[in-house]
C-alpha cells in the first residue's frame, strides 16, 4: 500500500485513522484499555533496520525502500488513557499523519490493544469478583512466552496484586510472587523433607503447597516444620471451598491463625465469586486470565475515517457497510455522569466539540505529538485510573452474567 | 525451588520431567505438535544475563545467583518431532537432567508448546476443510505482536500456504502474501484511482479488494483497469458464498476466467467447509486462527515423573490425584497402525520398551543431548511431517464436529 501510494502521489495525504471496537465481546458489560504504555515504547522503537530492509528488498521498489530506511512516525496520537474503561464505539485511539505514516501502525497498535485489553477486561472481572482478596497472575505457561509478560502487565493494570512472571517484574515493575510446585515436593524423599528445605531457604513466611499427598497430614507437617507463623498454604486441587474450610479449621486448631490460604486450579471470575464465602485469602489465576476468560481478543479495528482530498481538504470517509457501525470523521469523546456521579453514557461526536457539560469529562488525551511521546506515565497511574474508572460505573458492571454494556454510546 | 534444593543438596538429583496433555481440548479429534524448532532456539539462548541477575539479586541468595550466572541447560530432551499429530497422554517431551536444570525449563517449554500447538491444531482443521485451496494467515492484528509471528509459523506447519506477517518470513522463512485494505481504496478520490495505483505498483497479478462500495461495479472497474489477467479479487464482507458466485459469473463474462477469488471475514474451519461448493480460490483466515478457534491453549503440563532417591536410584513419582491421569516413570511412545496402514492407537509405556511390532513406529526422537541441540530441521520438514501424519489418521479425523480423539491411548 505504501509503495503504490508513494508512486501515485497519495502517500503524503493527511489522514485520520481510528482504533475502536464496533461492539464489546458478547455479554461483556465494559471494556478496559490496556497496552497504551507498550504502544508508546513500541512506537519509539519502530524503525526499519538493515536486516529488515534486506528482507524487504526483493519485495519493494527503490523509492519505497529509501522511504522506509529513514522512516520514523512523525504524526499525532490522541487516545483514552490506560486503565480507562470503554464501551462499543469508544474511539480508543485517533492517529493523525500522512497515509504512509499512519497506515503502517495498524498491526502494531491492534496487536497490542487487542491482546492487552482482552486480558485486562478478564482481569477486571476477576479482581471485582475477588473483592479485597489479592489475585496473583500465574498463567505464563498457558500462553505465548512474550504474551505472558504483557498479560502480567495488563492484569496488574486491572487490579491483580502480583505475577509469577519474573520478566514482568524486570521489564514493567509488576510486583512478583510465587509458590513451589508439586515437583519440588516429589523431588524429596518425604513431604517433610521438602517443607524443611523450603522453609530453611525462604523462611516461615513462605507458602507451602499442601495437596501433593494428603492435605490434612500436609497441613500438620507444614505447621510442625514452619511453626504457627507459617505464611500461607496453597491448595491446587479438589473442592477448593470445602477443603479451604477444613484447612482453616485445622490451621486454627494448630495455632496457625495467621496463616493464609491461597487457592489455585483453573480459576475464573465465576469460580472466584463462588468462593466468596470460603475462608480463602488469595487467588492464583492462570489459564482463564491469559486467554481472556472466553474472549482472547477484543475485535478492535483500525479504520481510515478522514483524509485530505486532491484540494487538501480533510474529508470524512467510510466503507459502505450493511449492519456495521462505521462513522467517518475525526471523533471526540466524553463520559457523561448522572447527578449522583455514576457514569451513564459515552458521548461520541465528529467536528467541533460543544462546550463541556457539567457532568461530563473528556476522554481523549495526547499520547504522541509530532512523533514525540508525550503520554508516558508510571504503570501504577494506569492501575489507579482503572480502579477509579470502574468505580464510577453503574452497579450492573458488577454482574458477571452476560448482558448489555453498562455505558450507552450516544452519537452526536 | 532451585535455591531451596541447592541448599538441601537435592538440586543435583537426576530427574525426568514429562510434557503432556491429560486430554485434548474438548471435542477435538487430534492434536498437532508445534513449536519444537522455537523451543530448540530458545534453549540455546537460555542464560541469565547480567541485567536479569541484577533484578534477581534481592530475591535470591549468593550460591543461587552464582549457580544461575554460569548456567546453561546440560541435560537431554527427547520428544515428538514437530508437525506430528498427538492425542491424550502422548509424552510430547521427556526432559532429563538435574532438578536444577530441568525445573527451570517448565515455563519456557509450556508457553511455546501450549501456544504454538493450539494454533497448529486449529490451522490443521482449517486446511483440511479447505481441501486443496490455499489458506493465508492474516490474524496478526488480533493477537499479541510476538504471538502473531509464532502463530504464522505454526499455521504454516499445519498446512497454511502463506502469512501476511512479514516478520514470519524474515525470521522463519514462511512464505508471505498480502492484499490491500479498505483504507487504501478510501485514501483515493475514486475506487478506480485506487485500483490504478495498485496495479501500476504491483502489476496485473495483484489482488484487488472489491467490496469497499458496490461489488459488481468494483469488479467491472478492476477488470477494466487491470485487464483480464487480473490476479485475484478479495471479498471481505457480505454473504461470501452468494457474492463469490455472482463475482465468478461477472469475471467470466468479462473474460477474466483466470482471475481468482479470495475470501476473508471472520472465517473459521466451519465457514471454510461451508464454502466448499462456492467458486472460491483461497481463504484468508485471521481471528479464529490466532485464537485457536475456541481453544487458545492446549492444557499441556510439565510434570516430574521420576527422580533419583538418596541412594542414587531413579524412582517413579506422581502426585496423588483423584480423576487425573498421572503415571510416574520415564515413558516411551509408539503409534500403532492397522493392517491397512491407518493409525489407530498411541501405545505409551514405562520401563524397557518391547521390540517394535510390525505395525508400529517410535515417536520419540532425540532433540537435545548433553545440552547440545541435535533435533533441528528445516520448517518444511515439519510441514511435510504434519501432512503425512494427518493422512494416516482414521477418516473421523476429518469430522469438524465435536467427538472423541481418533487415536486411542493404550498404557502398557
Amino acid at each position: 500500500m505504501v509503495q503504490a501510494a508513494l508512486a501515485a502521489g497519495t502517500a503524503s495525504r493527511r489522514c485520520v485513522f481510528e482504533l475502536f471496537g464496533r461492539r464489546l465481546p458478547e455479554g461483556r458489560r465494559y471494556g478496559v484499555v490496556a497496552g497504551t504504555g507498550r504502544v508508546l515504547d513500541a512506537l519509539e522503537d519502530f524503525t526499519f533496520d538493515p536486516a529488515t530492509l534486506a528482507f524487504l528488498e526483493p519485495l519493494l521498489d527503490g523509492p519505497t525502500l529509501e522511504h522506509l530506511a529513514g522512516w520514523r512516525f512523525s504524526g499525532d496520537v490522541h487516545g483514552y488513557a490506560e486503565g480507562e474503561v470503554y464501551t462499543a464505539g469508544s474511539p480508543l485511539m485517533v492517529v493523525e499523519g500522512t497515509f504512509a505514516d499512519a497506515v503502517v501502525l495498524e498491526t502494531l497498535l491492534l496487536s497490542i490493544y487487542n491482546h492487552d485489553s482482552a486480558i485486562a477486561a478478564a482481569a477486571s472481572r476477576m479482581t471485582m469478583a475477588a473483592g479485597g482478596r489479592p489475585c496473583i497472575e500465574m498463567g505464563a505457561r498457558r500462553t505465548h512466552e512474550e504474551a505472558a509478560v504483557a498479560a502480567a502487565r495488563a492484569a496488574y493494570v486491572a487490579g491483580f496484586a502480583s505475577t509469577s512472571v519474573l520478566a514482568a517484574g524486570l521489564r514493567h515493575g509488576v510486583p512478583t510472587a510465587g509458590t513451589s510446585a508439586h515437583a519440588f515436593t516429589l523431588l524429596h524423599d518425604t513431604e517433610e523433607d521438602a517443607f524443611r528445605a523450603q522453609v530453611a531457604s525462604q523462611g516461615a513466611g513462605t507458602t507451602l503447597l499442601v495437596d501433593t499427598y494428603d492435605v490434612a497430614e500436609a497441613v500438620r507437617t507444614a505447621v510442625a516444620v514452619a511453626g504457627p507463623d507459617l505464611g500461607a498454604v496453597r491448595l491446587d486441587s479438589g473442592d477448593l471451598g470445602a477443603t479451604a474450610a477444613a484447612v482453616r479449621a485445622e490451621l486454627d486448631a494448630l495455632g496457625a491463625t495467621g496463616t493464609r490460604i491461597t487457592v489455585t486450579s483453573d480459576l475464573d471470575e465465576f469460580a472466584i465469586a463462588a468462593l466468596a464465602a470460603a475462608p480463602v485469602d488469595g487467588y492464583g489465576v492462570g489459564t482463564q486470565l491469559v486467554t481472556g476468560s472466553g474472549h482472547p481478543t477484543c475485535a478492535l479495528v483500525y479504520k481510515l475515517v478522514a483524509r485530505e482530498d486532491a484540494d487538501g481538504v480533510l474529508q470524512p470517509v467510510a466503507k459502505r457497510s450493511t449492519g456495521k457501525t462505521m462513522v467517518g470523521g475525526r471523533k471526540w469523546a466524553r463520559r457523561r455522569y448522572d447527578a449522583d456521579g455514576t457514569a451513564v453514557a459515552e458521548v461520541v461526536g465528529t467536528g467541533d466539540a460543544p462546550p463541556l457539560g457539567e457532568h461530563e469529562r473528556d476522554l481523549l488525551v495526547p499520547l504522541v505529538l509530532g512523533g514525540e511521546v508525550v503520554g508516558r506515565e508510571p504503570l501504577d497511574a494506569a492501575r489507579e485510573r482503572h480502579a477509579r474508572s470502574r468505580a464510577e460505573l453503574p452497579i450492573d458492571a458488577q454482574k458477571l452474567s452476560r448482558g448489555e454494556p453498562v455505558l450507552v454510546t450516544e452519537r452526536v
